[in-house]
């Protein structure tokens, strides 16, 4: 197995993202190891020697996705025995010429709290999707982007962090419950937003397996009880034109982008 | 200013990930568009279109970061009067000769579900995260792979929620209240998983404007009472030798990547 390392001045959130993109076009399982905050020359050099002790273990070449600014210390990675991949400074040059203006390297990092306007309204849209989490409250409605309603258990909650988390969105969400879902019809707090609302929908197998770790063997997992609050919900989602999205077969990121380009609702932060 | 598209035949976060890595080293603002899902023909062809337009109108070339996995559909975006950056196939060639292995363009999307496994783990460390948020419960830090203690508003939540949906990390937070301060000693449930206590802690004037946004003019947000907590759970963090950092000058992902390097404790997911 090749092993990779991700290497950085900073978090390397941007380097293993770079890395695993590339990555994950190969049919092949790699060991992957991370270095944060590579900060000073003592922390290189024990890094590169950790690298090139790998290829002499190992004898296969490891693979360094690295993003690090500074020259000097950059060069002492590249400096080891592995293959080094370097997105950062292959594209920097040509926008550089592209733009007519000079990269300022030592500006900004990726992952920083460079900008904390937008670091408050992260923090603020992650505590209203806490806040509004789940319908425990519906008077902070108007000041929602977004409401997600749907069963319990569809993927609402995590959804809503993602959103509140990397776009700054303010998402509520609500549980249809029995009520609801009997008198197919929606509660006033959400028929005064319905231009808010965004329905999620999931396969009523999945549904009963995550209830099912929930809570085993409740009527609340039962397969039956799944379909029927699934079919009523989406009763309802057609009779009150709510848009909505199946969440089965898609990741976090999918259905919040999805809803994001569904909705046109731009982010708060890019 | 200039214009930035992100195109993808995915979610595109990767390829924001990847232009805004590039453009932050730019002291330049830049106008930006994301579209994601470009599955067709026909709605490459469109946005190619809006990219031509935006370039006629504004006299500026756009800027166009792309991860389109089908041949057919990146030409036609290539083909656009904008200068193209396409950070996944720059790489692939080199590391195919490197790896003596083809790649399979089709086999994986970076943020689509294709590891169930890796789901699963992750969604139910951002039910732990919430199970557990605010000390609500203390019956569950058996399973808890980090704890982490500090103030009311020093950054815990967050910080949970980032671990559990970037790493799969199962998070639990405790807020340390009244009672906990005065006798600046740790309660039993967090004395028994000691070894998984992480502390953070933050300046009191920042402290006092996050608490002020959030019940404004209260004793809880006033300068006095925010600095007598930090101070005793300073006092705490020092006496237990609980590990700790100030959350005041860094965003949640850098607070979180460092809990992982100064615990060791290795993410679910990578």
């Amino acid at each position: 197995m090749h092993t990779v390392f991700y290497v950085s001045d900073g978090t390397a959130i941007t380097a293993e993202v770079f890395g695993h993109a590339v990555l994950s076009q190969f049919p092949l399982p790699f060991e992957q190891i991370t270095f944060p905050f590579v900060e000073d020359e003592e922390k290189a050099r024990a890094i590169r020697d950790r690298i090139n002790d790998s290829f002499h273990q190992s004898g296969k070449r490891p693979l360094v996705f690295h993003t690090i600014i500074d020259d000097k210390l950059r060069n002492i990675i590249i400096d080891s025995e592995a293959m080094c991949y370097d997105f950062l400074n292959t594209f920097v040059a040509p926008i550089e010429q592209q733009l007519g203006v000079k990269a300022e390297p030592s500006a900004h990092k990726a992952h920083s709290i460079s900008n904390k306007h937008n670091y408050d309204l992260r923090i603020d849209a992650v505590n209203y999707a806490l806040d509004n989490d789940d319908g425990v409250t519906t008077k902070e409605y108007d000041e929602a982007d977004i409401i997600l309603v749907g069963v319990s258990r569809c993927g609402k909650t995590p959804t809503s962090l993602y959103l509140a988390l990397q776009f700054g969105i303010r998402v509520a969400n609500y549980p249809f419950i029995d009520q609801d879902m009997k008198q197919v019809s929606l509660p006033p707090a959400l028929k005064a937003n319905r231009h808010k609302l965004f329905g999620l929908t999931i396969d009523a197998g999945r549904l009963q397996e995550i209830r099912q770790r929930r809570r085993a063997d409740s009527r609340y997992a039962a397969i039956e009880q799944c379909r029927y609050e699934l079919d009523q919900v989406a009763r309802l989602f057609r009779m009150e034109a709510i848009p909505f999205i199946d969440t089965t077969f898609h990741s976090v990121e999918e259905i919040s982008v999805k809803i994001l380009e569904r909705t046109g609702i731009r982010r708060r932060i890019y």
